[in-house]
């Protein structure tokens, strides 16, 4: 992609209002602008990185046995008062009534939706459970103090997924392999995140665990064993000692306890049986039986998570982007408009692209400094500098942007193997 | 995919309230559940679907050289009182107050959020034009009688693009260059679309054209100049008459006309520097002189597709999916749950998927009657039986579900080799 074709206004000086970095860097990075108090548009970088969170949440989640579906944004107030959160919900929920003078509520989690999109059909043989949907799609909070740009938004994007299963027994294994998923999710993202045991809180239910990323930024108070943190099996990762606050009645406390802060960017529930009661979903067991299926949710912050990644990966000139989220992996920097300077560009853009590496073409008429100064901004993972003395020499100066390596490459038919490999 | 892992409802029997065939298929074939009234729910078939149609719209929208953004669903009252669009867009608009008090629309169209995004960053430069952004949003609109499933929904998925040039003769190559994405849209849909001059209505413009597909249940009228479904030069289809009543003044009637129903599945608007204007969005000219850009803005209706080519594709078995965005690509069926048909039908399935061939293998113990209905009613391209009669003679029966072709192939190595070419 050739950069004068990318509208991605960058900002040379910080907004006055951010006050965290993620907010700073996404507005003069030219990821996000605001549209009004808590609403957010995303522009081309931005809108790759969501997608490129989206499209790792959902393949574990796929890969987890979920299927992907889709409820409607607006949802009916009957169907909220039907489950009793019509009016437990209170202030957070934006409302609107349509033309016949009918409740609408802006969904902010679907647990609802997904049991009437069951209930339709009627009632659920057990030999269809376990169940597991799950949806990518945008929520409304809205929230009394809006801030940290898309970090606390009040429409935001969230992947949320909903279990049913015929016990609680049943119910405890999809939580415990939703948990898996999510720890598989945040390592694939590079993002160190601890789960932490949570309060159920106005969902309601059983258990509950909250995952936070560590960052100096967060609005949370975390107190954790640091086992969780590089605890690989979920089963004992579940049951490690963490809290917010210090308290977590009826864990024993460790010998070690590490405090940070932490961003909350993913939440999981036990829920029980309350919303398939509430409405009237059942399931049918091998012995005729009837009962309600044990439920689970499964929430996650896509848009939040772009903003986390920036908190946990980011220096004084920009942001970092780990592989697996950038919104090119690589960017070619011709520093002097010259023809040669150009053609070599082109070429090694050409190349990359070619061999399935997305590439961003800095091509435009600006100063050599605008050029490395925005790309430290934008922090693509990989820089490639092509100078008049190096191309005199010929030679490229390829940078990593999160480690800072340095290397010179001869030009030549190795050099795009030896920068596919270092992609 | 294994049938017995797939949440995928199907009734045997047409739903009362179903009035068209599309609306009937997909409550049949298990693709969408009605929410409340004029709001859907996508369920995992239907949601593969949806997904297809985007992901074709999105590669023709990067091809032609628009950029994806993402503009907040809920939109601020002031910027569409700037528009003047708070008052003149009526009843249709779902309006929210938030609990501040401030006025938010639950965006129908996106004009404002587009102008007011470039906005944000001062005026634009006249090297940065054309300049296209697209999105692929929730939009709704509140339909007075909502019917017809998705095909007419209150909440519907839309594709709105939007360009900006510095005077009219740049939009009008703009929007020719639309023009011509939609008709490799339509054309890698196989929708047969028929370009209709339109009138300009609540948008404002200078030029305006609808696209619809030919089907005996469409709510509009066209008469058209028969050229215009197959003429493949957009500069030529743009000029062909046709119209929605028949009427198309101060153009020259052609001596053919053919007369349909259509459903309305686009609608591109040549806007003129309205919405610039009244926003304040400016572009500083190579002469330094300042001036509003011309847009032009681009709609097509993802979610309506989906049900336009249910209308297009289908007989009285069931859907007939297109190749291009068929939930699966094939069907395998093991008619009997004997071991020797499962294990056929398991090579068969795992090999089109390591191919890269999607496949539906409907694993469960119920009666071949039941999986060939359901195969007819799913309507994937290809069917792939697995029967205890060919196995005995090293056979299996394939079928094309559009053409009715019907082949038997020996079962063995070439097997695969075979359907990958079908496919």
């Amino acid at each position: 992609m050739l950069r004068s074709k990318l509208h991605a206004p960058m900002l040379r000086e910080d907004p006055a209002d951010a006050e965290i970095a993620s907010h700073r860097l996404m507005l003069r990075a030219g990821l996000i602008r605001q549209s009004a108090n808590g609403l957010w548009s995303w522009l081309p970088l931005g809108k790759r990185v969501l997608d490129a969170v989206a499209r790792i949440v959902r393949e574990e989640m796929i890969h987890a046995g979920a299927e992907e579906v889709l409820a409607p944004i607006m949802q009916p107030e009957d169907l909220w008062r039907r489950s009793g959160r019509w009016d437990s919900f209170g202030a957070e929920t934006l409302r609107a009534r349509d033309r016949r003078d009918r409740g609408l509520v802006f969904s902010p989690t679907a647990e609802e939706a997904m049991v009437e999109l069951l209930r339709a059909d009627g009632a659920l043989g057990w030999r269809q459970l376990p169940l597991v949907l799950f949806q990518t799609q945008w929520k409304f909070r809205d929230e009394i103090r809006p801030r940290f740009g898309v970090m606390r938004a009040r429409e935001f994007l969230m992947k949320d997924a909903y279990s049913f299963d015929i016990d609680e027994a049943a119910a405890r294994r999809s939580y415990a392999g939703m948990f898996a998923a999510y720890a598989r999710i945040f390592r694939r993202l590079g993002l160190a995140a601890v789960p932490v045991r949570a309060a159920t809180g106005a969902m309601g239910g059983l258990e509950s665990h909250e995952f936070h990323v560590l960052a100096e930024t967060g609005e949370s108070a975390v107190a954790y064993d640091p086992r969780a943190l590089t605890e690989t099996d979920p089963a004992v990762a579940m049951g490690l000692w963490a809290s917010a606050d210090g308290e977590n009645p009826g864990m024993p406390r460790p010998e070690r306890i590490e405090t940070a802060r932490g961003i909350e960017i993913g939440h999981i529930f036990l829920l029980g049986d309350r919303y398939t009661r509430a409405l009237g979903l059942e399931v049918i067991g091998p012995d005729g039986q009837r009962s309600f299926p044990v439920m689970g949710c499964y929430g996650i912050g896509i848009s939040r998570i772009v903003a986390a990644l920036v908190e946990a990966c980011h220096d004084a000139r920009g942001i970092r982007w780990p592989r697996s989220v950038a919104p090119f992996a690589a960017t070619v920097l011709p520093l002097v408009p010259d023809e040669a300077a150009m053609s070599a560009a082109r070429q090694i853009h050409d190349a990359l692209e070619a061999g399935g590496h997305s590439c961003l073409l800095d091509d435009r008429d600006v100063s050599a400094g605008i050029k490395l100064a925005e790309a430290d901004l934008l922090g693509l993972p990989l820089r490639i500098v092509v100078g008049p003395k190096g191309l005199a020499r010929g030679r490229i100066e390829v940078t990593d942007r999160a480690t800072g390596d340095l290397r010179e490459i001869p030009v030549g038919a190795d050099m795009i193997q030896v920068l596919g490999d270092w992609l």
